[in-house]
């Protein structure tokens, strides 16, 4: 949770004084902010130039500032370590140049676990204080930019659901209340100047950071869409992105939840090549002090996620979650961890897009999790004939059947080896996920098996342990342990069984998978 | 065919005389070689450098020459183009130096298309002349190290069997007769110097080179490989390492059907890292001004086929070709032409990755084809118990049931557009390849349909054409026609059908494919 961090950090001193005043104290991964007055007349998002270095021993952190209108500055950062850190700003003007202070990073709260990272292995996530994250995430595009009730709406739903990540995008590209990033010039829908954001608009959008950071859901803020083309948000200058990548990475970076997704469909967006992207990546980068998780998602052409700013591919694609063997390529090309951020929704539309039933999205979550990646969840239900008014648009409730399911795969999840679920033996087909000779995870889809000849990859120099195994239910929510253990012995050259017991019942259902869990 | 080609290229004059001798003639895409006398002292592989410029109108391409032992030195060059092509060479030893002379590249014969490139959308090939190629590939590591009894044997075979690719390694993997790529100096495995080659061993290696191209087969030329830790030319120094490159690029480069395989399996080569690769690339490319293709085989670990020196992904797996919908994101990564050059091999082995049946091997090539890629073969039959004389290492004759049915498939891939087949809505999953409205092929694997329900992607802007049916039994080599024509109307958003036989029968047999063509 962030918000008593928040808290905190709005006490944060801004004066240069030496006074009896006690240094400020920040949680580690929490947020400190300085706020200063300075100049409000011409165009202060282009004309003033802030930022502050915070020295903690020998280590030292540059984070630019923004403004934050009416004459007001903020420079905001999260310190990545315990104790005393220092700071001293630099701008070029006066009022808002060598200003000095300090707070002291003092201990998180035990719901505080820090910013998600890739593992060292580079296919999963964990919290920075080492506390696994297993992306289950859903998308509610401009749930952000909706009115307070209906944002309220939004949150109480997540705070019941099992999703622990929200892509949201900056820009609107649906039917919002918030429209206006930047100021507006006049009355028609290009009426707005480039060079001057909107800090309200900007104020609203990191308060529901804030807020999924509370419910510990990470923001897979999305900075560009291609959808908007009535406003034009897409289309700016080189320049103008350039100048919104910073102010978001400035205003946005510091709260520990947020995630950069520099892109939805990035290759229908036009006028913009690659090249481009690879710019923007570059630009973020530079302006991130404090190096967030950074993607970007596709409609058809896959963006080369082995580039070396990409922390982890977001891949959208229809059909390849149908099988861990359409995920495997994902893993061998990215070498990075994956997320099927967008599979098709479940929904009633007449769209193909988003017409899947419960059923059916959760298989595409458990193949993705077999194959060793993470799904994204999304929904379209519509009464009155507007697809366009939708948890995946606005936010607001939830009607599908799946999200119960994904809290159980979550649940599964929670049981699965650190850092995550790997591919067993891909090479060979073998639908199998987790670890070798610890964990193992097998799915069999829609199939409907009434029995599995349990078999384990394992050459007779590995260990042999025994096991015990669970039948698991995915959409009924069942776990059944299959009584006592498994004695293995090889097989032959490549698998173990246990020769007294070398097959167990299935319940002839689909969507059955089975757990198989060392002793 | 390169005979004749060579064959003319021997008699090229190598004096700088400008007596009333001939223009020499050489074929577009054939050789000319020119042969010049030099130093036989010191060691002229490290102490002589010689290259020749050639220059036809304002095209100028240097080209390396090489040492062939005895103070014979050689310049091989294949012209690109037709016209008057001068020559003058450069050397650091005057009697190599500054030699001129020219040679007229004249139209090639009919069987002479020139060699293989990449089209230009990048997921094919295509001769250089615009005749298409299609990749149907086999393997015989060391063919060309045996005895020339067996050679003639390999090549005997090679000319009754589908194979248009061969892939063979310069370094003996297997049981061999030639393994003596360096001059030896004892009697030791590793008794050989590194900087000395051995022109016979090479000169053997590219007349089998030249023979395969007189079968109008493609050498998929493997410079490193990780297997004979014996002899240890895997473990060579960075120096040794890239004058072995420009060795090769020299020497083999010039042969139109040549194409550069990096290495086997690079990823368990000891004491190479991925950086190390990426340098040998960046000589070969340095080294071979013909161009050749270039790609790199793994075992594990996806190289990077996007990186700019690879013109196509080559891709060990053994799983990756069992559905059209694990190949497409090879495809979309890679954004080149996938050859799953390695799916594991037919044969009788009880190693697993030597014994699919001729159906499940040619049931591989089928999926790969359907999703856009192409698939090598391997054969691995012992009746003596020893799986390391066969086809694979050896050559020598064919035993399984797969070649038959892989010239059927290479009958069928002639029908098919330019130029190639492409996914069809793989996003989707339609399990169709071939080229919207045009030409499609669907496959139904090892599943036993006994209906298939007629319906192409189509949307009611597109075109709507009559298309005729053929059913494809892809293991007793049989296609038939299903009588009369298909009239197409939209079914609904996505899909056309035709309302008056929205159905055909198929025979309930497994290797059952539908090719749907436009009338």
């Amino acid at each position: 949770m962030l918000g008593g961090t928040a808290a905190t950090a709005a006490l944060a001193l801004t004066t240069p004084a030496r006074a009896a005043v006690a240094t400020p104290r920040v949680e580690r991964w929490g947020m400190h902010e300085i706020v200063l007055k300075g100049p409000a007349s011409g165009n202060p998002f282009d004309d003033i130039r802030l930022s502050a270095i915070f020295v903690c021993g020998t280590v030292q952190i540059d984070v630019s500032g923004f403004y934050d209108g009416d004459g007001t500055y903020r420079i905001r950062f999260s310190p990545p370590s315990l104790g005393r850190w220092d700071w001293t700003t630099g701008s070029n003007v006066a009022a808002l140049d060598a200003r000095t202070g300090r707070f002291d990073s003092i201990p998180p709260r035990p719901d505080n676990h820090g910013p998600v990272r890739v593992t060292r292995d580079g296919y999963h996530f964990a919290y920075a204080d080492g506390t696994p994250y297993r992306p289950v995430g859903t998308t509610a595009y401009s749930w952000a930019l909706q009115s307070d009730a209906r944002c309220a709406q939004t949150l109480a739903t997540l705070k019941a659901a099992p999703f622990n990540k929200m892509r949201m995008c900056v820009f609107p590209n649906v039917t919002s209340v918030a429209t206006n990033p930047f100021v507006r010039t006049g009355g028609g829908p290009r009426d707005w100047n480039s060079t001057r954001f909107d800090p309200d608009y900007f104020r609203r959008f990191e308060d529901r950071i804030r807020r999924l950071g509370e419910l510990g859901i990470e923001a897979d803020v999305i900075l560009f869409h291609p959808y908007d083309k009535l406003r034009g948000y897409s289309a700016m200058s080189r320049a103008d992105d350039e100048r919104y990548v910073r102010y978001v990475a400035a205003r946005f970076g510091a709260y520990r939840n947020v995630w950069w997704a520099m892109a939805n469909e990035y290759d229908i967006v036009e006028g913009k090549t690659v090249d481009d992207w690879d710019h923007l990546f570059e630009v973020l980068v530079a302006a991130d002090p404090h190096d967030r998780l950074r993607s970007i998602h596709q409609l058809n052409v896959y963006y080369d996620h082995r580039k070396p700013w990409i922390t982890h591919a977001s891949v959208q694609h229809g059909a390849a979650v149908l099988d861990d063997g359409r995920v495997h390529p994902h893993r061998n090309f990215a070498q990075k961890a994956v997320i099927f951020d967008e599979v098709i929704y479940e929904g009633n539309s007449d769209k193909r897009w988003a017409r899947l039933t419960g059923e059916q999205l959760v298989e595409r979550f458990w193949w993705g999790t077999l194959g060793g990646a993470y799904v994204g969840h999304g929904e379209v239900f519509s009464d009155d004939g507007n697809p366009d008014i939708s948890w995946l648009g606005q936010g607001g409730s939830l009607r599908g059947t799946s999200p119960p399911r994904l809290a159980f795969l979550r649940h599964i999840l929670d049981s699965a080896p650190s850092p995550g679920i790997d591919p067993i033996q891909q090479f060979w087909d073998y639908h199998l996920g987790g670890r070798d000779f610890t964990w193992y995870l097998k799915y069999f889809g829609n199939s409907r098996p009434t029995k599995w000849d349990v078999a384990l990859p394992t050459r007779a120099a590995d260990p042999h342990p025994d096991y015990r195994i669970d039948v698991i239910d995915t959409w009924d929510m069942t776990i059944t342990p299959v009584a006592g253990v498994f004695r293995m012995v090889q097989r032959d050259e490549y698998d173990v069984h246990d020769p007294a017991r070398p097959t167990i019942a299935l319940p002839g259902k689909p969507y059955i998978a089975v757990r198989i869990m060392r002793v």
